[in-house]
């Protein structure tokens, strides 16, 4: 139903006429750098389970996008990080989600597997696994990476990522 | 309730067991710019009824940041704007938002307030009501663009705004 003194359709609920509204929601995590060295982790959890992808997930109430980026890549890769700015920031309209992807440089090297990876490792450029990369937004992340690292210049890169319509 | 699996206490209907995720929202909005003066509406809603804002408001499902932003233009100041590129980006953590500003330039000068504004105009920077905008990343968007305006270099400014807390 369309809410008196709006313009748009929202889930309101049947019983307590609450009025649920359905906005897009955040994703944040962190491109954890070491040396020449990017860590990934594989995931253990579906969708993409068994592909590699940098730590990131829902952003929390309470917390800053900085906060967020940190707190899912200790959950996710147990791994400890000094942020260095905004770096990726993409929209999936299709999907209604924002991603966010913090630079960030490992502190230590005592990271591992949180419950939600299989696996987490350090991969020079040469090693990582392009075709078993998780989402579109890990491969150009990655990408605007290792490109920007040639000049040592990292501006925020924004993108839209609209996949094509399926076939049917 | 935390949900099993979780680690958080989650909105949970009573009646139908949905979880309801509750997750920061993301509002997103403009700097719209007319030769040398910014464009400000005056607020015909609370919060800040009378105050003078930048146009803005929560990104739908479905859009983009970039698209809400251009709407949000369009439903407040019935103005039509160039994007040229993210430029300020607030985390506010203890109301759960965050905020998107885009640069932009008016492609006409055929504005005007929309239901949710007094008034519509357009400012130099020696005009702008310092005293009475309506909230402080309006105040910090504006900063920042005077500031950066005189060397005409507009890199993305991030920046938590966390609000003391209220004495008791």
């Amino acid at each position: 139903m369309i809410p008196e003194g709006d313009n748009r359709h929202r889930h309101v609920c049947n019983t307590c006429n609450t009025i649920h509204y359905q906005n897009p929601r955040i994703i944040t995590g962190t491109l954890p750098i070491h040396e020449d060295k990017v860590l990934l982790c594989k995931r253990a959890i579906e969708p993409r389970y068994g592909l590699w992808t940098l730590p990131a997930g829902f952003m929390e109430n309470g917390e800053t996008t900085e906060q967020g980026a940190s707190r899912e890549t200790w959950e996710e890769a147990r791994a400890n990080i000094a942020l260095s700015g905004l770096y990726t920031l993409f929209n999936l309209p299709q999907i209604n989600q924002v991603y966010f992807f913090y630079r960030g440089h490992l502190t230590d090297l005592d990271f591992g597997p949180g419950p939600e990876s299989l696996e987490v490792a350090l991969f020079e450029e040469h090693q990582i696994p392009w075709e078993q990369l998780a989402f579109p937004v890990i491969t150009r992340t990655l990408q605007h990476y290792f490109s920007d690292r040639k000049h040592d210049h990292y501006p925020v890169r924004t993108e839209d990522i609209i996949r094509p319509p399926r076939a049917r």
